[in-house]
């Protein structure tokens, strides 16, 4: 495993970690100004990173924390690009009184600033009912 | 525009129209056999080119040759290591008797191999309902 694909794991470990916490300082520690969200639920897109901060905010409403789970994921990383996808698996109670399992689909890409990885992407998805 | 940025352009634009032409051979001229799909509708991911082939014959039945659209391409491409995203445009049957609008988000992974970049990675989805 190469240098880049260690610390892109580690960011995405670290990431998932503060998912977790409901920590918001920590979920944005990597993130870019210009960021695009394709997020799970509605709006079709957030862009910048004051948009991607209120996807968490309906994320919160609705999920436990401790339940963020990484169960699978891919890294391909470049010199100073980088992309990764993994099943992911969280749970809500937006359909009913318990929580309950949620699996979904994650993307994100990645760009090297200086010495440090920012994510400039992040893609969130189930299929379609 | 560096020349990685635009050989990843053309590799889309010439995915689009291939899609748009119900051409299957050419949709598939420049995917890695390993490549794992997230596809609109279920299943959950597909794995390999063989399952990605199949997601299109799902498309062809609902959607109409002639229309698929990209409104909004983003590219962010290394030498070896690229990944673009994009708000897509087609239009489906699968829920009215006529045809009618659909947009989608695209996030798409792509690796260099020798001197020809290979998509690795697709990730379509809608927000959910």
């Amino acid at each position: 495993m190469g240098n880049n694909e260690i610390q892109i794991r580690q960011l995405v470990e670290n990431w998932a970690a503060a998912v977790c916490n409901h920590d918001i300082n920590g979920i944005l520690a990597n993130h870019s100004a210009d960021m695009v969200m394709y997020d799970v639920p509605g709006p079709f897109q957030s862009v910048g990173i004051d948009a991607y901060r209120d996807t968490w905010n309906i994320f919160f409403k609705y999920t436990r924390s401790g339940v963020f789970d990484i169960l699978d994921l891919h890294i391909t990383a470049g010199e100073d690009v980088a992309f990764c996808f993994a099943k992911m698996r969280c749970d809500d109670n937006s359909n009913s009184a318990d929580y309950t399992p949620l699996d979904f689909r994650l993307t994100i890409g990645f760009k090297k600033v200086g010495d440090k990885w920012m994510i400039t992407h992040e893609h969130h998805s189930v299929p379609a009912t």
